[in-house]
């Protein structure tokens, strides 16, 4: 069932009022008629099924029926933090991890970053990734639509006071060190935030690396191959999805 | 380190020969001297450092040093099958698959496919996907390229002799079902095959997830959102991953 997100609080069984691109989507693209179905998630993140009472040209009137009690969020509040990749891979790495359940993205330049984001350009770029994450939320079927947002360096996002702060480091896959991701996962508890830091394609700096442990970051490696920039993120929400949702 | 696969056995502390494109993107692309290093897998799936000797116009000469003895390869032989996804997914699919260790990929039409490959070009697709498979197993520093084929039909398919054979079925992530991955993959044993298949967009028809369970196929979910086609089977890579390579 099409799922759309609400910016206000449903109340169950009572009826509440859809406009703008929701309403637009609704009734234009899925052509939905009186007494159909939509899932809607409450601005307090609950899930509703709405049946469609009454249509106007510009507003649906719907009835909030059964509230669905499936959890499809990740346990962990997950924030992906990537060194400004090149061409349409931050768009990639939105769409991918938010079905893989990130809570938020930040993207920031880092040393060996190619990409540069123009000041000038930074909001309209955070305006279509957040379209891309929202778009992607309803298509999941998350009921958090992730945050992306832009850090000016390494040292803004490391002043984030977070519970687990991870760093991606391809020297550590290299050395055959495989371990310390499950280490770090199996000690995270459900609702813990969590820090993971990528570089760009060229990677982090070794004193990137070094400033980052220094402020408690702790390297991992993500298996024996060298993933792509865009991949390395997948892997790790997936990793966390298997350990916490899997068992 | 640049990686290269050649079609022959390389021995070690011998020399051995470089032409063709490998040799053009040695030389022209990464401007390499003699006494330049760069990785080479073997036909036998080793990996060689080598060593310029002598450049001509047309070939390179090298000295096959040290044998790096990194255990890069999934221990699981992962054949992923795709039913026909639309636009430049089955190109996504292929390149971040092997990254993530897929061994084969096979393509094949089903009940909801949209995508259709006619059959005068199904050989010039697989042509291109066999590229970015090759690309990618050299950039994921592989030492296996991977193969890509098509199914004519899910019979064909089913008829492969496989150890363990997966369905990815959205309707078993609907119903809370995120165990039976976990099962599976704890059975499978180093070396085993394994061949998961994934629908395209609009997922595969109960009757063909029928005849596949019928044919041995075990139903499994990927956890609890519904994940995109071409996001899918990275989730299942990085799950086998994470259970096989990490601990």
């Amino acid at each position: 069932m099409q799922r759309y997100f609400v910016d206000f609080e449903i109340q169950p069984h009572e009826t509440f009022t859809v406009t703008g691109q929701n309403f637009q989507h609704l009734v234009r693209v899925m052509r939905a008629k009186v007494n159909d179905c939509a899932e809607f998630v409450s601005s307090d993140h609950l899930v509703y099924v709405g049946r469609i009472q009454a249509l106007t040209t510009h507003e649906a009137v719907l009835l909030a029926e059964n509230r669905l009690e499936a959890q499809v969020e990740l346990p962990l509040e997950v924030t992906i933090a990537c060194g400004l990749p090149k061409g349409d891979k931050a768009e990639f790495i939105v769409q991918k991890g938010t079905e893989l359940g990130a809570r938020h993205f930040t993207f920031l330049p880092t040393q060996f970053s190619v990409a540069k984001w123009p000041a000038n350009k930074v909001d309209r770029k955070l305006d279509r990734l957040q379209k891309i994450a929202h778009a992607a939320a309803e298509q999941s079927h998350r009921t958090f639509i992730p945050t992306v947002s832009y850090a000016n360096s390494l040292k803004t996002l490391i002043k984030q006071p977070m519970q687990f702060k991870i760093v991606a480091y391809e020297e550590s896959a290299k050395q055959g060190e495989h371990t310390k991701l499950h280490q770090e996962i199996m000690k995270m508890q459900t609702a813990n935030s969590v820090l993971a830091l990528f570089g760009p394609e060229g990677g982090l700096a070794g004193q990137e690396v070094q400033t980052l442990e220094e402020a408690g970051f702790v390297s991992v490696g993500l298996g024996p191959r060298i993933l792509r920039a865009e991949t390395a993120p997948l892997y790790l929400l997936s990793a966390i999805s298997v350990f916490k949702e899997m068992r």
